[in-house]
């Protein structure tokens, strides 16, 4: 594959805010059965191997799983605070829970349980999110298996088809838009901020 | 009107990021009329006087009016950097512009309209954001009237009726749902990460 064209402006974002945690934060924009949107902050977690896909993780137990189900359209916002600028990308989001049925992606959902932090694996076995608060006990689970992911463990990609990149510095502010076209190649247009 | 009981850790939080100019910097999520999500970073400016509704500027002409025209639900997604903790906010949006029919409204979006920098209000003169880039010359309109709003200028108001407050320092995180009820009563409930 190719590295698609906005690849480089985005690692030079992530290169120039390297100094900030939560450049790495973006938020994910979904939309539920009921048609009305849903948003949350998640962690980039770099590229999907050979591919154009960002990866995350998430639980099956989120309410975002659910609304994969129903659409699987995600839009991310990525802001960079040091460097004032804005990446949106839209796409389609690929949830690769347990079973899934390509081999090559559970063997990533596997490394990226693998390279979680050992904080960050616990609260997978944690009481289910958004239910009634549980009592302090049961989130201090047994540690799990650092190889074996959990059955609830998501590794979660988003497969860019257009990207809008935004440069607040800019006097006036510069903006291009990324197209991904039927023949698989990226087209850049600089348009209007 | 009563403060919604999410006001207070908002207001908390506001002030404990305050040295953050981009912790006035929050994710809107939109649909389109396609059904797909969109999200892009909007800046906070303040509530709405006697109101739980937040106020935002936007352009005519972007593709969010268009968006909420279509369906006027929207979902902020609010991340605190320095004090690590996210408020998702959920609630219909109402897009203020030139000739609304409520007087009070029509009030705020002028007073919306003055308060903005010079530099700001000039953005609203220029070439329609997303086209192809314009050249250098229709990026230097003559300054706008400051008291008057130029027709494609609109307040928007995002009037919450669920709001998700997560600490993400908490050990373990803390996390919160607000609600409001059908007699206009916010109703809290301390919920698992």
């Amino acid at each position: 594959m190719t590295l698609a064209a906005w690849r480089s402006p985005l690692s030079r974002a992530l290169h120039r805010n390297r100094s900030l945690v939560y450049a790495r934060y973006l938020q994910l924009a979904t939309v539920r059965a009921d048609g009305r949107p849903a948003n949350r902050t998640i962690v980039f977690r770099g590229f999907l191997a050979d591919t154009n896909q960002l990866k995350f993780v998430t639980d099956f137990r989120s309410q975002k799983a659910d609304q994969i189900n129903y659409q699987s359209w995600g839009e991310a916002c990525w802001y960079f605070p040091k460097t004032r600028e804005q990446f949106r990308l839209a796409g389609q989001l690929i949830l690769v829970r347990e079973n899934y049925a390509d081999p090559a992606l559970q063997q990533a959902r596997q490394s990226a349980w693998h390279e979680l932090s050992d904080a960050a694996r616990l609260q997978f076995a944690w009481p289910h999110p958004g239910q009634n608060r549980a009592n302090l006990e049961a989130f201090q689970p047994q540690p799990p298996n650092p190889i074996e992911p959990l059955s609830n463990f998501c590794l979660l990609l988003l497969d860019p088809v257009e990207v809008d990149h935004l440069e607040l510095r800019g006097e006036p502010q510069n903006r291009w838009l990324y197209r991904l076209d039927s023949a698989g190649v990226w087209l850049t247009r600089e348009i209007n901020p």
